[in-house]
């Protein structure tokens, strides 16, 4: 079912459950939301809605206005669907998608046994699980501006008659030429978001984000970090989702400014060549090493273009390309090679 | 060290052990192979470098004369190492690599029960190795023209005071359309070499290539296939090394005849982004499902350039893609879903 733009009003009460801004109309049926408004399943899937629809509206602002995101509404046999809008091959936008899914259904053992191997006490077998979550991956195509990945999650597994939450995610950016100023900006206003709900967040998942982006085989990180964090289900379920809305809603002023501040500079089509080779890059951690990718392509009846959306439309590799000492890519890779910090 | 066509003379008793064509200098000190001229480890190394030089030279035929395969010899810290071949940017050759490494050490833990889930009997824990092996990957620049990768390797391994071994390999073809003479040549003429020494080997072997080569969340195969097999050690080491032999010696009538077939032939705009779209999924098979590639990345002080040489210089990802029926990109992809037999 493809479509655009497609929008139904639902919760009228108060702003924040508008729907009729959305990029389509909700995966749960409107009577079950409806009738359950405090959930946190409920309110997990109003709020990614919700950033969903701002975002991609905030990003189609800097695009022509002859490209816009198409809406993509699936469906999952095994419970639960999503909404998946791209936008592709635009003028500022090479590749940009923004993904909610909503999905419900049994826990394979292989998943079961990953989340025991993290910690989680869960019994062994097929568990009946729920998973709410937004993920988003922007491919500008000048190359002095960064790409940026986001994802907020919220996982429920029953066991037995004992219901486990947790909350996971994050938001980070990977330039091809490091530019302090945005770095520090992306950095300074995803620590607001983190110290308005504790002190001790941004330092630890500033780390958390630089170690799970990691190139091993290269010696490198994916980009310059961000914030990164899974299995938070402290101090309770209303303030951790306080904590998470909070981020999301930190990705637009986080990254939109520094779409607007470049996306009509200059480049040189060595400039465009050394952003293929890091897009490059993006691929081989998403295929080798992202735990959401591995655990996608693994699950049955999971759908392989929503998870291959976050690859960069064109990606390049040169065997043995080393930029020249003192270069700005060399910069770049100064910094991919020994994270900093920012602020 | 980086440097162009260096060869040594070496065993000059008779034609298949005259290395003075060899792309460099082998791998094993001169005085170790010549006082083991028997040895398995020396008759494998000597045949890779042989089949190295020839097909380098081959390609070589084919491309523009001021193209010419870059020599990259390199070391391993912990034993052996290998020659990298690299032809990039070519007229005619858009990437070739062909790596040969001849390397020994110890198995790291996870390799060895990696064997023993394949059947081996092996003590738990690092036991000595050595391996030697030929690998190449040809990624032309006309989309007329098929890709090709194979692989011959020798493996022992040293329990107590049990040497186990074994040989395995594999020739395959990645058309971007489908031409059945092709296809039938390449099917064909490797039938040839494996019939030379077992009628079993071609069925089995193809069956093998044609279940190795999946891409399960595409439900593709990645090309046309070919042959493909692991843990060879019967009836004894004399007769396998020739069955492998023949299959090396296979690769250029296999293939050559199709480079200079098609290699001038036009092509549309629209016919290089299909292959570029078809090379996105050959990343995907590389980074995702091969063993090959998996664990030379886990493997400590492995040469990551050169397991990442098969990747293309450039690949693409677009959204929901799928060819029109009736066209010849569909043509391919039903042959990929539901691989046929050739001969």
């Amino acid at each position: 079912a493809l479509f655009i733009g497609a929008a139904v009003p639902f919760f009228t009460q108060s702003d924040s459950n508008d729907t009729s801004n959305f990029m389509a109309s909700p995966i749960t049926p409107m009577e079950q939301l409806q009738s359950n408004p405090t959930d946190m399943k409920t309110r997990m899937e109003l709020m990614i809605m919700k950033v969903q629809a701002e975002f991609c509206k905030a990003l189609e602002k800097e695009e022509n206005s002859s490209h816009k995101f198409l809406v993509d509404k699936w469906q999952r046999k095994e419970g639960g669907g999503g909404i998946t809008c791209i936008l592709q091959d635009g003028k500022v936008l090479e590749k940009a998608g923004v993904n909610i899914s909503v999905v419900s259904g049994h826990l394979p053992p292989a998943a079961v046994s990953q989340m025991r191997s993290r910690g989680k006490q869960l019994s062994e077998g097929q568990l009946p699980f729920f998973a709410a979550g937004i993920s988003a991956v922007i491919h500008p195509r000048n190359p002095h501006v960064p790409t940026i990945h986001f994802n907020y999650r919220y996982f429920e597994v029953q066991d037995g008659t004992n219901v486990q939450w947790w909350f996971g995610g994050g938001t980070d950016l990977t330039p091809y030429y490091l530019n302090n100023d945005d770095a520090i900006h992306f950095h300074k206003t995803l620590k607001e978001a983190c110290d308005r709900h504790s002190n001790t967040y941004y330092p630890k998942f500033k780390k958390w984000c630089d170690n799970y982006f990691d190139i091993p085989h290269r010696g490198e990180r994916r980009g310059v970090g961000g914030i990164f964090f899974d299995d938070l289900d402290e101090p309770n379920q209303h303030k951790v989702f306080g904590f998470v809305t909070s981020c999301a809603n930190a990705v637009i002023p986080s990254y939109m400014p520094l779409v607007a501040k470049h996306k009509d500079e200059k480049y040189s089509e060595k400039e465009r060549q050394w952003q293929l080779l890091r897009r490059g890059r993006y691929v081989e951690f998403n295929l080798v090493y992202d735990r959401g990718t591995k655990f996608g392509l693994q699950t049955p009846g999971a759908r392989y273009e929503s998870i291959m959306m976050s690859l960069p439309l064109e990606a390049r590799w040169e065997y043995m390309h080393e930029p020249d000492q003192d270069s700005r890519e060399y910069k770049l890779l100064e910094v991919l090679r020994t994270p900093k910090d920012w602020v």
